[in-house]
């Protein structure tokens, strides 16, 4: 495993990103994706929210087919609450890549991030295009340009690279430090394989691998208008793994690129996880986990290093689902500090100090559990998310 | 009108407010709300939660009969989360008032507010018990004691007293800086009025008022463990109020109590009012509200003074309820920032200097309206609720 390598490490892709100067620093702004095949079977999951942006819009529309050639992807501006203009915006986009790439518009996904509610600065999109093109390559340092494209408020670009001993892998990468949603946990991914699968296979593996992974991080309950992850696969290893097999190393994938999500959160200092078991059913396990990981009495507590239990407590008895506090018990950093209905062990216990915190919490209702991964509400979250639109 | 009366401003009504030694740091901690009729009609709502403190099982239970002739509340403690022996605790309470008082433990409703988990100290609490009654009285003073002795983080005492022309009137305090609910948007409160009105009337009437105001304020998300609102009758006056006359003037008390909670809230800066209009139905109205009032992206904006309504579209659009990004508009402090899908004035138009933020989302697709009252998310929040168990 070779963590460096994103979206061209899987065989029949090339990427790259530069600095097309959407963004005013001159940071890179512009990423292309493109899936020299043999094959061009492609799938996606988009957000939930009823305010979607027009490149949601568009890519939903073309990944119909479950084909896809390319996927361009800017940060800078989100292309959202725009009007028809804006959706103009993003099909000359998709028109000009297809016009560089040789292919047709409705083989390009186009996806955006930045801020709602702002037109792009279409000339230097399409020029940026043009210049992208030029940069496409299959190398390691293409696909962390591409990575780095994409990025917003990260701090850092997030790729996963994961082989099959069968000769095949999963590639991608992953955008997204806030604005991470309980039913789609990041902005933008697109990741690659070079399996040879077809684009209902390749659809119905993805939702799965999202379902628990992309789905079970919960930053701050906010669905953008933007999120979509994107997957690519070439069939250039030649190899059709088994559903199982696929299935289990795009989670994989998916799964690492998640935890780097929750790592690099603004303003993280916790990366707490809420593992609800004994739950009368799977949903309700995700439901209370949830609960508590979109509290901000949990989350300020543990940004203390507090293992202040009883707005766990408090939380997940808000959750609308099977739950007897009597026989419940709450357990931080594997110290029981609830049980029976009362305190247990004493708080002081539960050491906190450290950035991993593990909560579970054992409903002793049912047999279901689910683990949801979060951060704290923290003082650079407060900072970041007042000053970020300016 | 006089601001400064609350529990004691009806007829009929003796207060007091001691330091019982609960609290460690010496401050007012125990209070008794005593009804000296002729009548005793009472009524209470309660939290939701799942996870009820030992108090509001106790108090959800006496209340039942429509009665009550007092209201034991001590702050420095919540009693939830403490088992048997936290519900025998209150029961010894009950049954230390009605010794004192000369009445029935089932005519005693317990309140109580402080840290989670902790039993209380029963020494203090029943010696204080005996302290509290002999300093009952009728006066300003009295009410006033009553107030501050269930404050936490509270930095005010909060009361409210409103006379109708017809010579009764109706009295009240609340406490609660934090944890305030979607369903319940306060700890405690206790409102009294010297109306002839039978049990049953001022069950309805309480409901009635609590659904327009304390269901209405959002500012976290948290409905505690212990929140309770009860409403007492004397009758004192001798005047029997007509059913909407009562609703009015108890709307009146209870508005007035939550516009305090709202100022005083936890790290508050600004003081934020969502109105939802044209709405498909006033569910719909109120749950759009909320979604966007409980969003930490919208509340941090609004912290940092920015009009970022891209955000309050994001936040919307998670609400499952009738929405057309297409026609609804977005108004901030009378600006009109997003119509028509695509932005419409310059943010920059919109000044949010002041503490009073004023956010109008019109659907257009109904004609029903809902206001949700709501804070920003500051640094000041973080601060407090990341030290408050200490």
């Amino acid at each position: 495993m070779n963590r460096s390598k994103g979206v061209t490490g899987p065989q029949g892709f090339r990427a790259a990103g530069i600095a097309a100067g959407i963004k005013e620093s001159g940071a890179l702004d512009l990423t292309l994706v493109v899936n020299d095949g043999p094959q061009d079977a492609a799938a996606g999951v988009f957000t939930t929210n009823k305010v979607k942006a027009a490149p949601v819009l568009w890519s939903q529309q073309v990944i119909q087919s479950r084909r896809l050639t390319a996927v361009v992807l800017n940060s800078g501006g989100a292309n959202a609450c725009t009007g028809p203009e804006g959706f103009q915006d993003t099909h000359a986009t998709a028109e000009k890549v297809a016009e560089v790439l040789g292919t047709g518009a409705v083989d390009v996904a186009v996806c955006s991030t930045g801020l709602i509610g702002e037109r792009l600065p279409m000339d230097k999109v399409l020029a940026g295009v043009e210049n992208v093109a030029k940069e496409l390559d299959s190398t390691v340092e293409a696909g962390l340009n591409a990575a780095t494209g994409v990025m917003t408020t990260d701090s850092r670009p997030k790729q996963s690279w994961k082989a099959s001993e069968q000769g095949w892998s999963v590639g991608g990468f992953v955008k997204g430090a806030g604005m991470l949603a309980p039913n789609m946990a990041t902005m933008l991914s697109v990741i690659t394989t070079d399996a040879k699968i077809s684009g209902d296979q390749l659809d119905k593996a993805l939702r799965q691998a999202t379902s628990r992974t992309f789905d079970r991080l919960d930053v701050d309950g906010g669905t953008s208008t933007n999120d979509t992850v994107l997957v690519l696969a070439s069939g250039a290893s030649g190899v059709e793994p088994s559903s199982d097999d696929f299935v289990a190393l795009l989670t994989e994938v998916a799964g690492d690129l998640v935890k780097q999500l929750q790592g690099d959160a603004e303003g993280v200092t916790k990366e707490i996880s809420i593992t609800v078991k004994q739950a009368a059913t799977e949903a309700e396990a995700v439901l209370i986990g949830r609960t508590v990981a979109e509290d901000n009495l949990v989350k300020t507590a543990l940004f203390g290093s507090d293992p202040n239990w009883g707005r766990i407590a408090m939380a997940l008895g808000r959750a609308d689902a099977e739950i007897d506090p009597d026989v419940l018990q709450i357990i931080i950093n594997g110290v029981s500090l609830y049980r029976n209905g009362t305190r247990d062990r004493d708080r002081s216990e539960a050491d906190l100090s450290g950035r991993d915190v593990e909560i579970v919490i054992d409903l002793n209702v049912g047999e279901a559990e689910a683990t949801i991964l979060t951060t704290d509400l923290s003082h650079d979250y407060v900072e970041e998310n007042s000053a970020y639109s300016s």
